[in-house]
């Protein structure tokens, strides 16, 4: 194979560049430090992931981490789709001219140090090497950016990624916003199709991802962080139609003129007015968030939730201030949380006892710790006709003092978890409306044990997880009114 | 001593009841499960907290957890100063007329099932009962309340609570609200003079509470929780006196429709608009938070931080998408981010490497893996003219990927702990300005045992700990307008 075929081929599709065959890392150094740790991260990850036909590249080594290292792209015998380069940007062009001869089809530029620099020089170098590349059929992907982590084909970029692929495709201008949200999201549940973090986007950017995200089979809900656009007109365009089509959950950078300066240092794009993005994604029905952990939320919900038909949410869990609190932040969220009926409070007064606790709603109860009880109070509560989900609060991993006496209720931990997964599975089922859980963050080693333990297994029953009830009942907001907005029923 | 002798006494002032010589705890069980596994955690706080005198009071045990038990107060031998009266509402009225027979000073009545229940025939009987209590010289807390942690005196409510005593006084009408602060606090270094759950507030209430801390010696700062005040115009005497003397930071419970029935559930008070509340916090500058977290931020600014001499923060961490957030959440904040001098960048880019950071502001580096570069970036951000506070974002501990990589950078766990509380020292001795620093919530349990003993080393080294950038930026934000208003700066 010459140059000269390698330039007529026509350019990769995303689909090629998502399913590669073979992946080389490029410049990939023993080294574990600053940068060139990041670079070995790379050839981690992907053999983790499962990567079949992974060539470390660098003349220095023979093997690193158990795998032949080849001195160049040329060297590795059959085929190499996908290259992942790790050189330093005195060296790129070198690099370019070796994986087009080589007949590559996608490059990923680790690489940094183009027009991110704010130097015209490295701007102007950037534009001449992407020239090259798409002009041999080749898509790049940055440069300035960690690339793809695609786990069903064995493509990642940070060790200890999930290995099991999932349904949510997320499309970042930042590195470390993805990563950020795999790694967030995944003790919640959440699991991935494609993720691209695209850096400079000199060629493969938000709007054509997006496209490919809307049209994904594998894709049912997109998340994307974005900076600035290259073409605005354009992404509205792709940002309309993929609404239109699943969720799309979206995160700003730089919305103050602290942040818009920020921006120009990181991936040199032009960050627009806020007001105008807030107003685009209204328009089109996009869910608009602030932070990575909002986006967390939002896609949790939107995995793990059912449309409440409504806005009535019942709050259930222990303690009188939280209830007063439960109830100010339900409100505050957007949502409601109505007075019980009275026969739904007649029939938790049943069982539930009248000193220091409460049948209305917030539902403030011991339940957690009585079996039969935790789950009467989820089917009672949610089977009422103004309650359209269930918010139950779990205090299992609080602190010391909740474990010392809360440990002292009867139950060893696992019989504790065990006997509150139970509970709200039986509760959900009775009364059929979403129930949610609200665990909070543990404060110690001994309540992370715990914790993650009941997380995991609430997940995998198929419980949407918060860390707070403000947070819960925004993400409830935002997916009711999603919903809203696409029956039309709200402007 | 008669019952007569002690009618006559003097009530107990709060000094004697915040110093009991002696405690009982009346009708503590040796069951372990809901409303008696509290009456136990009383006893064993107690007994944790140094407590000399504990007396466990109930006919049917003759000892319980080493302690031996009496059938009455009255059969202790001794006096007895302060009662946790965790009898059932039916038998309260005989276990007062114990207490008064014995000369107690104070009784805390955990005791619910009164006023807060809605139903006029208990609001009457606690009524008629504190009317006894009172008459006899005797302080009630409660009832519907979880009573005194009083780390000094061996007074607790919780066991696991922190024994040594701290300098922040919280006055909190929910226990449960309590218990939170007492333990999300504890670790980011909190510790605590005084805590008063006063649930129902019949006999003692908040703003004799505030007054005595306005004017206690151990008291720095002053927190509390209100869900409703039975007397506006005394509240509103009590906390202008208070903020006047020392930060008093403010959490009002019912400031929707929905919050407000649920306080009216919960200790029965009457929860005012919160408009009128923020407008009379602004006015007397108390510091009004929306959540226990909120409250946990703010006191640790109070507690941690000299006030900064301006609004600049510099942001120092890794990350290009972090960078943005954090720009635009500081401006958010209420808070500045601006681009350092050019001295200031040109001496950061001397050991910065240019690709993939930035020196403006926020600062990304990769510093932290990096020794001598952390101190000395921290020493040159901290020491620019526009910069009054540094914030350092320790990402440590955020997932499994984040430690693959970071792990390899040359460190074990315990060297990377020791380096980072080493280089911030440093730096923030050699700059001058307060070093605040974000560690993230861990995801997992090896995240937790390194971010636990990081946070732990940190606080010991009087830096504030936040858990992100938000929060850390609106706790700085309102201690700085705290001080401004204080000293007439700002209205």
């Amino acid at each position: 194979m010459t140059t000269e075929d390698t330039i007529s081929r026509p350019s990769a599709s995303l689909d090629e560049i998502f399913h590669p065959r073979s992946v080389a890392v490029v410049g990939v150094s023993k080294a574990v430090k600053g940068f060139s740790g990041v670079s070995l991260g790379f050839l981690l990850a992907c053999k983790e992931a499962g990567c079949e036909n992974l060539y470390p590249v660098n003349p220095k080594y023979d093997e690193i981490e158990g795998l032949r290292c080849y001195p160049g792209v040329r060297d590795i015998p059959g085929p190499v789709d996908h290259v992942i380069s790790c050189v330093p940007v005195r060296v790129v062009d070198a690099l370019v001219d070796d994986c087009i001869a080589k007949g590559v089809r996608s490059i990923h530029f680790f690489t940094a140090g183009f027009t991110e620099t704010g130097d015209e020089e490295m701007a102007a170098m950037e534009r001449r090497l992407i020239a090259k590349v798409t002009a041999a059929g080749i898509r790049a992907i940055g440069p300035n950016c960690m690339g793809l982590y695609v786990p069903g084909s064995g493509l990642a970029f940070m060790p200890g990624s999930p290995v099991e692929r999932g349904a949510v495709g997320f499309v970042s201008q930042s590195g470390g916003n993805a990563g950020d949200m795999i790694f967030t999201s995944a003790v919640r549940g959440i699991r991935y199709s494609k993720v691209v973090s695209y850096g400079n986007a000199a060629d493969l950017g938000e709007s054509e991802l997006l496209d490919y995200l809307a049209g994904d089979p594998e894709t049912e809900v997109i998340a994307t962080y974005v900076e600035g656009v290259r073409d605005g007109r354009r992404f509205f365009s792709a940002l309309k139609k993929a609404a239109a089509i699943k969720p799309v959950v979206i995160l700003k950078g730089g919305r103050t003129a602290a942040g818009t300066r920020a921006v120009m240092s990181h991936t040199a794009s032009l960050a627009g007015s806020a007001e105008v993005f807030a107003a685009l994604c209204r328009q089109v029905n996009a869910v608009s968030v602030n932070s990575v952990d909002e986006m967390v939320d939002v896609v949790t919900a939107f995995r793990f939730m059912a449309p409440p038909e409504g806005r009535g949410v019942a709050v259930v869990g222990g303690g009188g201030g939280f209830s007063v609190h439960a109830a100010d932040e339900i409100d505050e969220a957007g949502l409601e949380c109505p007075p019980l009926p009275a026969d739904v409070q007649a029939a938790l007064s049943e069982f539930t006892p009248a000193a220091g606790t409460s049948v209305r709603n917030p539902v403030d109860t011991m339940a957690t710790y009585d079996p039969p009880s935790l789950e009467r109070t989820i089917a009672l509560t949610g089977g009422a006709p103004n309650i359209h989900a269930v918010m139950f609060h779990a205090s299992v991993s609080l602190g010391a003092g909740r474990r010392a006496l809360r440990g002292m209720g009867g139950f060893n931990p696992e019989q504790l978890v065990d006997m509150v997964v139970d509970q709200v599975v039986r509760g959900r089922d009775a009364c059929g409306v979403p129930v949610v859980i609200v665990l909070r963050p543990p404060l110690d080693v001994e309540g992370m044990e715990r914790a993650s333990v009941l997380q995991e297994r609430l997940w995998r029953a198929g419980f949407p997880v918060f860390p707070s009830i403000p947070r819960a009942g925004n993400a409830i907001a935002k997916l009711v009114r999603w919903y809203e907005r696409r029956a039309g029923r709200t402007p």
